[in-house]
């Protein structure tokens, strides 16, 4: 095995990057700011895909296709989002290579190959997604119309990180359409709320529930709704947006609909998303100095057996029964690998999948077999027993459940030490200094956030769901205000 | 409902098209060559994916992700590859955009934003993931690695049609690395029977399995083993390809490995993959002039159930044994649809779930509540049975069996009435023409290949695997040959 990990304590960013490599979750490729995804990195985002899809599809949505290229008439169409993406997006000209006159056996873009009109590599997809609906919605018959796309997307980030900034990510967006503004907000909302379960139910990532201020909000979004998650280092983490996008693409596009009095009126419009980012909170809320911790719902591997024997007559014996319990738990929907690779030592292997966050492991040795028990370990606290065989696959699927509890309490333990209350400027610029989840009355001003992101570098994480009605002062300007909202430093 | 389709007698070629669009698959997008996969065609392939993601778990693969983009250096590295698709592939040159000071309003690329080094929008990825495994394989022990990446690819086609020929398109692309030749060899054959049986057990569609000429293989490969399919209008579908790559990937990318012995050696690959084009095979080889006809194993929707009544007591009555029986086959794992809308007539119902090749239809109407029975309706044949309600759960999982098997016989049989054995040039042209496979002796040069080609717009499509060893001559050159050919006109 390669040597330690740096602490999270010396440097936490330094620990991130070396453990999503030596974990093997990803890497950075050949090409500036795009990753590799391997297979186990990849595996985990298959669990997020499985349940997310089952969770969109409960909610009535059905997944669709769309172009990778968005012709750049369509792109411009709806101006504020145009705007927001135009300074970070790939843009095809040609399309063909030749080989170059000038340089012997080397290829280089055909001069006559250009397209008369570029194309832009997806940033997000509403511009040709509106673009189709125009075609699909006459009356509000054809509404709701609840689509979900699993996609790739590019945008062209100048610093990136693997997971939580790459020029081209992984995610799904849905799009929908709705004959009334309210059933757009309560579509935007919902969806919200799906995120929120799922951070929290499988990536046993507490998040608040909240909207974004005007100058934080998607763009060409009336309101967008977030939710937001604390990392170990206290910086926040916007983990899924789900946006309320009025007419605005309707009307960029023209679609119109005939509502139920037979009047013609502008389709109203949502779109949400989460990425393979959420990966990189995932690591960030739950992991330590050894490596990985999985929760037990989203680990591509739940259990590893790792037998500990001399020669091949103790292998032979102890395969066996590692095999019956490997079936056992497999019956009941647990995933386990049983590693007999003979080219590693236990110890090699204990150090391995502790690095790569497998919640529970077994040991089963001689002694084991003779006594009728194994020895189970779990990752989260590095807790060992000895159990009977007999009782073990009852004691597993309790203890993965326990597991998932704990990692969601430790987090929101972490979560709720590291919020600060704070109504002065004093108070509030030591708060974003120590990190974390800083509570505070502001004027309701874009001047005003500009300025306190300028001297702390925090921004509004956003307008808590639950913000209780309050009447204070802003903190910097100390004009009224009668709700609280959360900064922090954020990623 | 909009007009009848086009007869396939009439129009083979316009049926296709108007069908893919009515029976909401697909349709052509604001992107040339690119379509919009739509809810119900891409619920087809969710389905192909789920069972082909399986088969691959279960030969050992792994998923995983890499960049969209291969840099032009990596891109032209292996040199024949880089042949094969200079001359259809997307070239991105810019990475933003900006406002045009003389078009006011308007975008256009940032002179200033120009990429050193051009990105080539993914035909395939050997060249990127090549680059990827030279840092993933330094022993034997690395090996195998068996990868497989589930993904979109650009390839600038002139003449695209839906499904079956698209600029983008999604597809599954494995790329596997082997110590030995032999083992590289079993994969890639291995792979071939795993699309064969996917194509012949899921979609109920015949394929002959073979080996490519000379000039029909991948770009880059040693061999090409392939799967084709005979369309119901005499045309070859070649429908999967798995390749052997050699070392030609190894050595462009000097990826070496240290054997057994200590030795350092090129590593040897194969790619394989399969794509959305199968939809395009999937309607081709079993729908009719009403329509799609899906088999069982992959229709989304497997069983819908239509209420025949008059006034809301009647539907009543009639949705609660409906939703009975829904409750009851879902138990099962079918998919039942049950269409309680009051905007449509029973009629027009029928015919939208003929038109989008539902299997199995109910339908229920009041003297069926009286007498406990139902009309069984099947999609392949159109006919039609009273059956028990107490019976229909065990009736309709057999009926499903029994259409997936029956479509697979049709298939079969059209395929035996189509294909022609034949030893001279004048019946070879005669049976082109006709259509279908065309079994012929051929003398294996490529001259001859092109000849036959010219002449009849005939290609060959595979040296069959099951080829007898039969000494003939090669019906243009008259030259001996031993084994005979799959000659026909392709998509």
């Amino acid at each position: 095995m390669s040597k330690k990990l740096t602490k999270r304590s010396e440097d936490y960013s330094k620990w991130y990057n070396e453990l999503v490599v030596k974990a093997d979750l990803a890497e950075n490729s050949a090409v500036r700011g795009c990753m590799v995804i391997k297979p186990y990195g990849f595996a985990i985002w298959e669990k997020m895909q499985a349940e997310l899809d089952r969770m969109f599809k409960e909610t009535g949505h059905q997944n669709a296709y769309f172009p990778l290229f968005v012709p750049k008439s369509l792109f411009e169409a709806e101006e504020k989002n145009a705007e927001g993406f135009a300074k970070e997006c790939a843009v095809v000209t040609h399309y063909r290579l030749q080989n170059d006159p000038d340089n012997e056996g080397k290829l280089r873009v055909d001069p006559e190959a250009k397209l008369e009109e570029e194309l832009v590599v997806r940033p997000t997809s509403e511009a040709i997604i509106w673009n189709t609906y125009k075609g699909w919605i006459q009356s509000y018959r054809d509404l709701p119309l609840l689509i979900n796309q699993w996609a790739n997307v590019v945008r062209w980030e100048m610093r990136t990180r693997l997971f939580l900034r790459t020029a081209e990510f992984l995610w799904q967006e849905g799009h929908t359409a709705h004959a009334t503004k309210t059933e757009a907000i309560a579509e935007a909302k919902q969806m919200q709320e799906v995120y929120a379960e799922f951070a929290e139910n499988f990536m046993a990532m507490p998040v608040v529930k909240g909207v974004k201020s005007d100058s934080e909000r998607f763009a060409g979004a009336e309101d967008t709704y977030t939710i937001e998650a604390l990392m170990q280092d206290g910086k926040a983490l916007q983990a899924g947006t789900s946006h309320f996008l009025g007419q605005n693409f309707a009307e960029a596009f023209d679609v119109k609909f005939t509502n139920k009095e037979g009047k013609q009126d502008y389709v109203w419009a949502t779109s949400w998303g989460v990425s393979t980012r959420l990966i990189g909170g995932l690591i960030m809320t739950h992991s330590d100095d050894n490596g990985l911790v999985l929760p037990p719902k989203l680990a591509p591997i739940q259990v590893v057996i790792v037998p500990i024997y001399k020669g091949q007559d103790q292998l032979d014996a102890i395969s066996e029964k590692a095999k019956s319990i490997q079936s056992d738990l497999r019956r009941k929907g647990i995933s386990v690998k049983f590693d007999d690779r003979d080219t590693f030592r236990p110890g090699a292997k204990f150090a391995e999948y502790e690095l790569k966050g497998v919640p529970v492991r077994i040991a089963i040795g001689n002694r084991d077999l003779e006594n009728g028990t194994l020895e189970i370990a779990r990752r989260d606290t590095f807790e060992k027993q000895i159990v009977n065989q007999d009782d073990s696959v009852n004691f597993i699927e309790n203890l993965l459940e326990e597991i998932q509890v704990n990692l969601f309490q430790k987090a929101i333990d972490f979560r709720k030490q590291n919020t600060s209350i704070v109504d002065d400027f004093k108070e509030f610029k030591k708060a974003i200094k120590k990190g974390g989840f800083v509570s505070a009355h502001w004027d309701g001003t874009e001047e005003t956030e500009d300025r306190i992101k300028e001297y702390t570098k925090a921004t509004i994480r956003c307008i808590p769901n639950d913000a209780k009605e309050e009447s204070g002062v802003c903190v910097l300007t100390g004009k009224p205000s009668n709700k609280r909202v959360l900064f922090a430093k954020a990623y």
